[in-house]
This record gives C-alpha cells, structure tokens and sequence, in this order.
C-alpha cells in the first residue's frame, strides 16, 4: 500500500474527510478518459452497441467474504489488489460468454475511515487491470459512492458479442472435449498460504505469485472471444472450482462429464510443492478451488482446441437414472427456471466423475461454505 | 413484513440455511419472465440495444445510511421496500436521461441470519415497483448473491433512447424555465417521521403517506422521455434535495439558478401539517431533503411544460466573478473532468438563489451528511 505524505492535519485523508463530489474527483482522473459516448458525471451513462445488443453482468467483493483487509500472515490487502479483482471477476463473465468487455459502472460503498490513498489505489488498480488484461477498450462509464461500516465494491459490466452468438452454459453434447484455458487451483493456493498464517514477508517467489493470484486473478480475456470462433458448444468462468462448475455446465446442458485424473494431475503439479509445505493437497484446489477466472468450454470431437485451452475431460451421454430426476432437463429455457443452472447443490451432484468416480472436492458456495 | 409459518426446525428460514442455487431458485420465480434475449443463468445476460446504444447506471442501498431495518417510531423496513426503493432509484436514473428502463441486475449481499421471507420480499418489491411504476418492458436479468456482515442492495440499470438524444445536465441556458416533476420534500418528512420517534402505529394516512414516500419513492418514469421529446435543454434527477441538484445542474450548465419562494412554498403546503407536529421547517425539507426522485428540468422560453412539470424557477446568466472561478468552465467535456459535475461541494456553491437570496438549506451529501 502506498504511504502517502500526509501528515498535516489540514490535509484530508480519510474519505470520511471529503463529500462525494471531492471524492468522486478523487478517482475519475485515475480511470482514463476512455471511449463513452457519455461518461461520468450524468445520471447515467451511455455506451455504443454496435451489433444491437449489450451483454451484462454484476460481480460485488465484500470486506471479510471476498477478501480480508488484513491477513493471518500478515499481508495487508491494498486497494489496488480490490480494484484489480473487481475488474478481473466482472470482465471474466463477459469473456465466457464470447464477448467483449466494453463498460464497467463500479459502486464504492467506503467506511468513513477508508484511507483516501486506499481509495485512489482502488482506482489505480481498477485502470491497470483493464490495461494489463487486454481490455484497452473497456471503459469505466459511471459509478456510485456511499458510506457504509463496511468495504463493499460492486460493478457492473457490460460486453460486445461483436455480431456473433453468445457461447451459453447449455450447449455442451455427448462426445464433446471439456477443456479450460487460465489457471486451476492457483487462487486457492494462494489463498490457503494468505490464510495459513504463514508469514508473507518469508514466502519465496512461487508462493507469491500464488498469492498475486488470489488478490489479483488474471483471466485469459482473449480466449473466450477465440473460443467462440472457434465454435466451443459451451462456456462458463471457473469462479467456484472446476468440479461444482463444471456440474453446472452438466446441468445446464443435460449430460454428464468426466474429468481425467491425468490431466487433473497435471493441473495440480505447479502446486506440489506449496501444498506439500503446508501440509494440503493439491488436487483439492485443483478440483475444488475458486477465483481463477478461468474458461471451461465444450468443443466438439474433432475442433481443434484454441491456443491456451487443455483437455481435462469429456462429455457423456446422461444415463436415464439421472436424465429423469426432476428439474434437471429444464434447459435452454430462460427466465426463472435458469436458477436450477445456477446450482451449486443437488441438482449437479452426481453429474461430474473422476476417471469415473465421485471426485473428492465439491468447489465452493457462498453461502454453504 | 410477511410472517411465515416457518417453526419447523428442518424447514430452511434464514439465508444462510440455503446454498446460492436454493437462494436464487426462490428468487428468480419472483420476478417474470421478462424479455431478456438472454435472462438469468448463465455467466452474463444479453440484451437488446435496438438503436445501437445503452444507458447504464448503478446505485446502492446499504443497511444503517439508505435505510434502517427498525425505525426509532417502531416501523420496521420491510424486504420489500428495500426492493422496491432499489428499483425506483435506478430507473429515476434512467428517466433522467429521457429513456426508457430495460434491464436490472441486482447484486444482494445478505447477512446469513437474513428471514428468507425477507429475501422473497425483496424480490416482490423490485417486480412490484417495475410495474407500478410503468416500467412493466424493464426485466431482472441477472444478479449475484453474497454474503456479508450488512445487508448491501446494488443493482445496474439500463436504458433505451429510442433513437433520441440523452438530456444532459449541461444543456441548460439563460433564459430557460426550471421546473420539476414528481414530489419534493416528501421523502425527507418521511424520514423525519420514521427516524423523530413518533409512534409509527399511530401515524395517520397522510402521515403514512409520507413515510411510503421515504420507503417506496415512486419517481415519475413516464415523463423522462416526454420531457426530452417536448425538448427540455438540461435534466436531472432529484435525489439529492433540489438545491443541492440544482446546483449540480448550474455548475455543468454553466449558468445560475434562482428558485421563486412563492413555487417553493406551494410545494411546501402539502407538508406544513405534519412540520409543525415535528416543530420542523417544510421548506428545509422542500429545498434540502433528498431521495424524492422527482425531475428537475429546464425548457426554453415559451416551451410549454409537459404534463405533470411546474415552474420552481429560472435560470440566469453567470455572473463574471462565479462565470471565472477556477474550475467552473470545465462543462462539455467528457470522463475525469466530469466529476466537478457530480460536486455537491464548493464548485455550485453560490448559483443558487431563492428570490434572489442564499438558500437556507444545502441538500444531502453521502459523505458530508
């Protein structure tokens, strides 16, 4: 976190020291001006559509659920590490639907006592994770800010399909190749050495880079557009763990999926030795772990696999045991019945094996967990 | 509130008793089907964009500053309310422009003891709002649910121009009619009412009148787009109290605003009962209370009003002294200079008269307040 010279009394430094507008003049300067057909500082926003449609979607990180301030080994996550995971998490639901990123609408809900130099960091972080992931064009159009006894950043964001279909959850058929692009387990990984108590100033470069991965993922944006023209059947962002995700993507598309353990294997070898150190398994985060952000995709037999996705399994017929428990053949529906997609329970349990057997890892719920 | 006949222990009754897909899958049938091109349950929804361009904001509700779950009079804020005032205060931001709402996204952040009951609530208030408020076209695309230690409501909104310019907060000049549509002052008296102590069960209607006004604003949607049609130079939304957004208006106008003392009263007449009960001032409520969400607009001479705006004032030339402080001119230009817009601070301080006067009260600041 950045020390700032502030120790002059009449110097604001909390945010609680200045209005919204002093604050808000805080932060847009640090955002870039961007391409907005109307930026901040209206009621609303406006942003071109140049295919006639808007992809959309909302991701919040609260204080104590979604990251800690201060962490057992001592690492103290900085505003940039909020700004850039906002920005990573809201871009990645874009890139798995083939689309890309054009907007984000972020709103700051602050604790009086937030540093105003944590703030601007927040900022900082937001516009170099949109550089830095290769989202030049993505705009922050608007934004929100209020008080609150805690730290609450929510965006909105917003993508361009570019003329083509969006890649959804329920296209996956038997015969498919499962395959993911981005990372599997890292952020888990490093959330287990921030969470271990483990002292961060001791950590060599291995485990920081899986530390960086937990407070500041990087989702592969480019891949989900390529998939796309590459014709993937089905898409989705790995947030919550390869195997509850890739349950859904089951669910939702009315078949089964099995994982290979080899590969498994080879997704969790990066990990050896940080798991081995801690006394942890690696293939827990591997199959269980959330927040990499990465792709799970289907592709058809015989697709060639777009540069930076790997095969880790394949998609099977249901068998009619399964096929026929209730409400898991609603698909392709829209509205509310797309809940039952959105299940990380009952409904996918069963629908993803290992080498054919139940899988030792179930991924992570927001609210089960 | 509703009071459920959840005593059976093994019935689930707080949010944290279900997983995310349970949550949600009593959510989403709550709210219509709608007509998303692509709704909720996959990684991001998709909309239409029929002339090419989107409007988008964002705004949050957070427990204990935007509203309290119990009142000091006895009322307890009910989950509906919470959605309902979610929705109003997003689409207001919309009409404000002169367009039409097309979409929500809500992102609900629930403490884990939150009544499920609540929660289906919520979801009620924000379908009930959509249609009592004329925004019947506008669909809850899709959302996310987390937990956290306070109950924190965002939701991103869309809009449609229909093919019409936005009406910005810049385009006001000299010359013009400043009017405003919708309420003022009431959701302030509500609020004085809720938060002063008065027993809530022994309000009268009109008083309960008022407190709805607090907890389920209902800001004018219709007359967004009427007002851009009959040409309005400059809108905004009042959420802020109408000096306070009136100055905003002057400071990216460029221009000053007095307010007539004897419109400013007649908006206060409807108040001046329930003010002299409290020993308060229905003016400072007229000029200073927020979260009404009515319009404020200016026309050009001669331009008749639309259906349901009054005249409150005028709108006059800059003055050199204020026409050259620095900061001041900065209107027009788009992204990190736009904040001064959004200043409630010292960049609209002194644009606003009453009958050529100072205004006694200086409307709402999340941060100052």
């Amino acid at each position: 976190m950045r020390q700032g010279n502030q120790t002059v009394a009449e110097y604001p430094r909390y945010a609680g020291d200045l209005n919204e507008g002093e604050l808000l003049a805080r932060i847009f300067p640090r955002l870039g001006s961007g391409k907005a057909l109307l930026g901040p500082g209206d009621d609303a926003a406006l942003l071109a559509a140049p295919d006639g449609r808007t992809v959309i979607s909302i991701d919040t990180l609260v204080q104590d659920q979604d990251f800690r301030l201060a962490w057992p080994g001592g690492y103290r996550t900085t505003g940039y590490d909020v700004g850039w995971k906002c920005a990573a998490q809201n871009l990645s639901d874009i890139n798995a639907m083939g689309a890309v990123p054009t907007s984000l609408v972020v709103s700051l809900t602050l604790p009086p006592k937030t540093l105003l130099t944590w703030v601007e960091d927040l900022a900082d972080g937001l516009s170099a994770a949109l550089r830095a992931l290769g989202a030049e064009d993505c705009v922050v159009a608007g934004g929100d800010l209020g008080r609150g006894e805690l730290l609450v950043v929510t965006a909105a964001v917003t993508g361009d399909l570019q003329g083509n279909d969006p890649v959804l959850r329920s296209g996956a058929r038997p015969g498919d190749t499962l395959a993911v692009c981005g990372v599997l387990g890292h952020a888990a990984a490093g959330l287990a050495l921030l969470d271990g108590g483990t002292d961060y100033a001791l950590l060599g470069a291995a485990a920081r880079t899986l530390t960086a991965a937990q407070s500041r993922p990087c989702p592969p944006l480019a891949t989900g557009p390529a998939a796309a023209r590459a014709g993937a059947n089905a898409m989705m962002d790995i947030s919550d763990g390869v195997v509850r995700d890739a349950g859904r993507l089951a669910a939702a598309s009315g078949v089964r999926i099995d994982l290979d353990p080899q590969a498994l294997e080879r997704e969790a070898e990066p990990l050896a030795e940080v798991a081995r150190s801690l006394g942890r398994n690696a293939l827990d985060w591997v199959l269980g772990g959330g927040e990499d952000h990465g792709l799970l995709a289907a592709f058809g037999e015989g697709t060639a696999l777009p540069r930076g996705f790997r095969r880790i399994g394949t998609v099977l017929e249901r068998e009619a045991e399964a096929a026929h428990r209730p409400g898991q053949e609603a698909r392709g529906s829209r509205g509310g019945d797309d809940a039952a997609r959105s299940s990380g329970g009952g409904k996918s349990a069963g629908l993803i094996t290992v080498g054919g057997r139940a899988p030792s890892a179930a991924g992570w719920d927001h609210f089960a967990g």
